[in-house]
């Protein structure tokens, strides 16, 4: 009888929290103090496993009126361009492009399916391209005003969202002074690039002002895949493989090994750079770079540098599973990254939330890993309280 | 008393097989059938795992003075001469690269290696870029040439040396022809092919009938890498990172994936392609390669296929663990490619061999895996005696 009672007891105050989760959206109009208090309840009630996912892309109605612009001023040579036009240049209504454009823009759809996930938070970033197609003076204007409405999204739900700041790599002294802006005044928590920039990457030491900020500010850069730049783009136009499939991975992987062999990492030993999906197969190669790396050293073909390239991967990166929901995978990078360097994300919303959660449920792991990987990294990592 | 007396026997024993062992090289030139006997005894003496190395390069005197002027006529943007430059220019003596091409050239002093370190038998191929740098009928005459020269070889040391046919994709035709050759006049074991010919690769269905040939003749065909091709060549450039520490990987396996994504085993479901280097990552990626691909079959972007990605790979590819000898790895390729995909490979001469012997005696396989891995399913899938 009394077992009864206690589980009705329970079912009843579930409920309650359920309707108190879906209730956060809709008051989020109601001042900043009533949704975290809201938020710090639902968690408490909740009572298992924090999910903080680390690659959730939104973006901004006037970005996304500008991405359809650029798109149609754009030579359809440029490979980002095919992804930008399917979702903001008049997508199908209906179709899972159109499902994309809503979701990056829609808040309360994402709270509502966070919430029917038991997603705790989303740590957003600007979708791709970000700000990094656009001519230096528009892009920093964009950074600006979607580091202020990504900040503003995380005041209103301080429990439910975090946020990377987006910069214009095109300028770095004022990107410098955005990020310091980004941190000190909007409180994000890091930063997310979008690999290339007008087919440029970021171990050209011009670029490197950037990074001396986030090592200085102590947050890092989530170096995010975008297709391949100009150069490397010719075999990845035939069966999209510039995309999502093949191409994001080459693109992203090869830019994080050109910071490595440049020696970024002995310039600025405390910089972290975060990549996603698995760490964009460098996990698969540290063997082989560390041998060939050693050899080539040897030999005068590649800058000596303090560490072996593992030991940087090890130290100065860490990385995501999103978009590769595989246990196999997870265990293997558990093992040879290190359970402290690997975070949970899944990639909304262009992948489906649920099967994202259910991947990290049911990971092979033990459960202070499980902590780490679903949250614990993602708290100490991007400084989420 | 008798137990001293068999140890004594028994090294006794053992110094006259090691004896022989180094005789074998000594006495190539006494005939075919001698070498082949004492390379039975020497093999039966030794009475452990049997270890077939299926990654190792070999070229002819007359190719080493080919490379040497073709490296000269040829612009040096092409990333593929500074690999060959180093090696068959004039390299500085006593240097690597000196040692890489002397051991090249060399039967005598790899049989040495090879009896150093109880590697059995080596599946010879022609080192990259093999003949698909040349013009077309210069490519075939030096494909039948080398053919012969490897065939030759490998009569004179039918226990220590199998050997897979180049071919010149320059002209499928020929190409078609030399490859019956190889195999029905020449014995060979299989094919080798060096990524792209002149920046094309056989997803083109101008190339089939090299596809059609190799599943007619029940041959698997070596996918192995050179530098990335022209149109991706850019962002390589850097670093040296063109060639085996990161360039190699993306070339290959962006052709890999090329082949699977247009069909070709839909078209040829017998159709056997190895990749070296642990798969170049493909087996990393295997989920978000089914993942991305259903959707976009979904959604039109690309040709419908009968199987997913990583169902092809299963059945339509095998992986050598040249060039990456981490135990981490091969248990990942075992657990997702299946312990019957997977062969041992030195990759000599650039890998040094008594490592890659340590990683395989060593491997954290169950003892009939280990068989498989280090010699049986290259016996099955070269089909080597």
């Amino acid at each position: 009888m009394r077992a009864r009672s206690t589980s009705v007891t329970r079912r009843t105050f579930l409920g309650a929290a359920t309707t108190s989760l879906t209730g956060v959206a809709a008051l989020s109009a109601a001042g900043p103090d009533l949704a975290a208090g809201l938020d710090q309840a639902t968690q408490a009630v909740k009572g298992r496993l924090r999910m903080i996912a680390t690659e959730e892309a939104f973006t901004t109605p006037a970005l996304a009126e500008a991405y359809k612009a650029l798109v149609r001023s754009t030579p359809s040579t440029n490979l980002d361009v095919a992804f930008m036009k399917g979702i903001f240049d008049s997508p199908e209504p209906g179709s899972m492009r159109d499902e994309f454009r809503r979701r990056l823009l829609d808040p309360e759809e994402r709270l509502r399916i966070m919430d029917e996930s038991g997603v705790d938070m989303h740590l957003l970033s600007l979708t791709i391209p970000g700000v990094q197609m656009f001519d230096s003076d528009t892009a920093n204007e964009f950074a600006t005003s979607a580091n202020d409405a990504l900040a503003d999204l995380v005041r209103r739900h301080p429990n439910r969202f975090a946020g990377l700041a987006c910069f214009a790599p095109q300028s770095p002294k004022r990107t410098v002074r955005e990020m310091e802006r980004a941190i000190h005044e909007l409180k994000l928590h890091g930063f997310i690039v979008n690999s290339h920039t007008n087919n440029e990457y970021l171990d050209d030491p011009k670029f490197w002002p950037i990074f001396e900020a986030a090592e200085s500010l102590d947050r890092a850069i989530y170096l995010h895949p975008r297709s391949p730049s100009d150069g490397m783009a010719e075999p990845f136009r035939n069966y999209a493989m510039f995309g999502s499939i093949w191409g994001y991975a080459i693109e992203a992987g090869t830019h994080a090994l050109r910071l490595i062999l440049n020696g970024v990492f002995d310039r600025f030993p405390r910089l972290k750079i975060v990549l996603g999906h698995m760490g964009e197969a460098i996990p698969y190669w540290l063997w082989r770079l560390d041998f060939m790396h050693a050899r080539r050293t040897k030999e005068g073909m590649t800058k000596k540098l303090q560490l072996t390239p593992s030991e940087y991967f090890r130290r100065n990166f860490a990385i995501t599973t999103s978009g590769v929901e595989s246990h196999d995978v997870l265990e293997y990078v558990v093992k040879v990254v290190g359970v402290d360097n690997v975070m949970w994300a899944i990639d909304y919303p262009y992948q489906p939330t649920a099967p994202a959660v259910a991947f990290m449920k049911s990971a092979p792991l033990s459960e202070p890993d499980k902590s780490k990987v679903s949250f614990q990294n993602a708290e100490r990592i991007f400084h989420i309280a």
